[in-house]
């Protein structure tokens, strides 16, 4: 690029555009680096939009500040970056031949000449198929969104909503509504269970519960299938039944704002995304783009992908500015960690999860956990259920997902480190970490959570929480004590503690199919004690509590049994 | 190793011992593995000791207990396990030659025969020179180390407590002693700085004031010079200064316990421990050793090294019981990554501190931030300090540490895996993390840290928070609210917030040595702008929230300035 004097135009003052103009003025102040934005109020951080209507946060201009106060506007970016932030401009037509970018403003249309044109066009909010602009069906992406709802919200006018999609947004959006303002919330999701891009079944359940249990009201495997908006209500169809309510927030997701790049000729990827290369050059030369309206690439498959996710876009915004400015940087490739807070659960996630993995060809398998996130001995430790997702023959590990009320994102973000580096079981189950009881318990969660899953490769197999008792015939190695204080509701059950299995081997034959304890530890133990003597049995994944945290088995009952120990 | 049956021996029933006896019962159920221990109380978690004197945890056998509630004595590995202990017996002899092991009980001695030997016997406190035995100068290590200290604490006998060392132990009693019992606590300390080898001076220093705060007397840069203890009380002088107790606790770290291995002709390595390669062999062949008896070898120098922690003996034990059932398995470099909380500090450090890196030859430089752990709008947001250790010219990443209200352990974990990899700052200014606003900042700690670093590398150059102001000319960026809220001592200041900072430069000459802020952000930023304009200065490294936290300018007043905007 040299070090001539380049004049470079942003499009889009959002994390990822406004992140590269201000360290390109920082790298090369003498160069012109100005930044086009449609809309007056920019640069604030939209992931703390739903804890404004959760009242979490109470002022909203907080996510517009700095963390010393300053308002980040145009005059902030001026006065402080050295960057031009052109408000209320619309950028309507790209020439890449003639490097010009025309721009719509309250003066007329202007053509606005570019050596490099970094498109940071962000993403908007999809839509239902077929529907129709109304004031009472509305998202929740900018900051505009906020205030209207929030005063319906105040004055009583809406007293009921429906959310469609139960995503990150819809999941947090659920807990808004209701924390604060007492709503009636449905939520209304096409999947089997909520968050379906973030975690697999049997945790999407946890979380499924956890929102009933909240006076949440779920329809899942629902998908919307009519929407009629009345002045004063909204009528939705989704699974065959009707949802009466008076706002229903779209929340499925977004999709990339890529008109100006894709009238430009600029190859597009999946999601429909502008693609770029790891330096966020995109098919054009001198043409880039940042943020969340461009494609990354995904740290477990090597493809590109669609992940619009704001911590990406704020570093793909720093990387895009070292190479403009002539430096040696690339964005690597991204594993896709999230997390999300859902009433009292810790959500978080990384890598595939067992479904997309399958969808995208691998051979995968899962190991499930419930372990506590601190000793046990630990008054303040509190549960997580935890599921690895893991490669065979491989047995590279392809992504983790947890939830609980205990700690998990930290969790989350070590596996990221060790599933971007293509990590093995074997790597996990030597991961170091700072261990002290305040912190952790000895033996790390993901650690354990591999050696679970060494031991299924090696035949040692779990069933999913999700299954109901059937015909199986059930051998329960909890001691008397925990047999009596959570019953269970299996029709062919047979009592063993686990300290007595070794010497009553002889009394089982091989009818027992399952094996059940409270987290799955000494079911697993005793499944392999079983196995060694030739009798074929599987265990209870994550034991009773993840059983019963998904809802199953939630009303136990104290009803027939095999046999009685 | 072949599956021939063989015996297995193992001295010591600690986290290594029992782990690699239970896991080769498991792996090799025919063959015979036995534990030989020489307490009756084995199989505690020693790392939650402390928590017992500080009634954190109410019922100490919970320690020895697993998570469904068993006790973890010979009767549950034989029964669970299916592993032998034998309990009271001492090993006394070791013929590697005749692989005979000659063990002291209850019935006089015996030679037990064995095919390989594992040597897992631990560590033991060290002991001041010339260090009596008394029963008013203990150590703290061991299960029957509790009783008696709680029991004299709980009649009233013991008021004062002075602990030698200030290290990982020694803070945690000092809480411990203050908190629950109200004790006055000296704690006398060799080093500048409390932890060490756990942290550089710069957050040594707010470990010193917050212990301070929180009524501990600490005595720095005073070695022990002499302790004498009396019927009723112990006088010890440290740096001159003689200091009376009831009772003294030496906590100055351990040493392996390797007698039976040295005197049977083991290689012997750094802090005199047994030397093992990675699969936990010794210097001679079937004799094997893990745990707090052995060396790991260092992720950062890749040299041998000793770091007596639990959650490596857990691991250690793993991977030689893998080792000797013929599985494939390697115990990798350790980065010696440590937490502990300090009243109402989190602490956590991995890798090299930049005195040990010194130390070891290698050419380090630090960066300091101060930070929030999460956005600064999330009303939870807590505040951090951290510092990255990096190598020049390599940017290699040799170490991170971390004190704060907010969370650190996290941070030190994510880096642990980066640093066991080679990470360069690069590498961790892209580190990758699961962002929501009640988890994370958009911009994670380690990351910004890894950012100040490159500027650093780049001439934009940082003091320590713990210089006194001298004679040098500051320049305050901040607000003239911040400025009100929190003066400053220093004698020549110029004050010129970071917003007029542009259009102002031809106010300063180049007098201007200092330029201070809040956290540091901003100053750094007035320092680019500075230097691009020929005037050499640095900023205050994690800004006055750090000065302050050290205790450096605590007392402020408004005295002399300069010149005043």
């Amino acid at each position: 690029m040299g070090d001539d004097r380049r004049s470079v135009l942003v499009v889009g003052a959002s994390a990822a555009g406004l992140r590269c103009a201000c360290r390109l003025a920082r790298l090369k102040p003498d160069w012109t680096t100005r930044v086009i934005e449609a809309r007056e109020v920019f640069s604030f951080a939209a992931c703390g939009l739903p804890y404004v209507l959760s009242g979490d946060i109470g002022e909203p201009a907080s996510l517009r500040r700095t963390d010393y106060g300053a308002i980040r506007d145009s005059d902030y970016f001026s006065r402080v970056k050295g960057v031009e932030v052109l408000v209320g401009r619309r950028a309507v037509a790209l020439d890449v031949a003639r490097r010009r970018l025309t721009v719509g403003g309250p003066d007329g249309a202007e053509d606005l000449p570019w050596d490099d044109l970094v498109l940071a066009t962000g993403a908007r909010p999809l839509r239902l198929t077929g529907q129709a602009d109304h004031p009472r069906v509305v998202s929740f992406h900018v900051w505009e969104d906020v205030e209207p709802l929030t005063r319906a919200l105040a004055s009583g006018e809406i007293e009921r909503v429906a959310v469609v999609g139960a995503g990150l947004v819809g999941c947090e959006l659920a807990e808004a509504f209701r924390s604060l303002w007492g709503a009636e919330v449905v939520v209304i999701e096409a999947a089997e269970t909520p968050l379906p891009r973030v975690l697999d079944p049997d945790l999407g359940a946890c979380v499924a519960r956890h929102l009933r249990d909240n006076d949440v009201r779920l329809l899942l495997d629902s998908p919307v299938e009519r929407i009629r908006a009345d002045d004063d209500r909204v009528s939705l169809t989704a699974g065959g039944e009707t949802v009466e309510s008076q706002v229903v927030v779209v929340a499925i997701g977004v999709e990339p704002a890529v008109e100006l790049g894709r009238d430009a000729g600029l190859e597009l990827g999946p999601g429909g995304a502008i693609v770029v290369d790891s330096r966020m050059a995109t098919s054009v030369p001198h043409v880039w783009a940042a943020g969340d309206c461009a494609t990354v690439q995904h740290a477990v498959t090597g493809d590109r992908d669609y992940m619009p996710l704001g911590s990406l876009a704020n570093r793909q915004g720093r990387t895009l500015a070292n190479v403009l400015a002539g430096r040696s940087d690339a964005f690597p490739p991204v594993a896709g960690a999230v997390a999300v807070k859902v009433f009292d659960r810790n959500v978080a996630a990384t890598g595939c999860t067992k479904s997309s993995a399958l969808d995208r060809g691998l051979t995968a398998q899962s190991a499930r956990v419930t372990t506590l996130d601190r000793p046990h001995y630990w008054p303040e430790a509190k549960e997580i259920h935890l599921e690895l997702v893991y490669e065979i023959p491989s047995c590279r590990v392809l992504g983790v997902q947890a939830v609980g009320e205990g700690e998990v994102a930290k969790r989350v973000d070590v596996a990221t480190q060790l599933i971007a580096r293509g990590a093995t079981l074997n790597d996990f189950a030597h991961v170091e970490q700072a261990y002290a009881p305040p912190y952790a318990p000895a033996i790390e969660p993901l650690a354990l959570a591999a050696m679970v899953a060494e031991n299924q490769v090696e035949g040692v197999e779990s069933v999913s929480p999700r299954e109901g008792w059937g015909e199986h015939a059930v051998l329960d190695v909890r001691s008397p004590d925990e047999v009596e204080t959570r019953p269970v509701d299996a029709d062919r059950l047979i009592r063993i503690p686990l300290e007595e299995l070794r010497e009553r081997l002889g009394e089982l034959d091989d009818s027992v199919e399952w094996v059940i304890c409270e987290r799955g530890t000494r079911s697993a133990e005793a499944v392999r004690l079983l196995l060694r003597h030739g009798l074929r049995a599987r265990y209870l994944g994550g034991g009773l509590h993840w059983r019963g945290a998904t809802g199953n088995g939630a009303d136990t009952r104290r009803v027939g049994r095999v046999r009685q120990s």
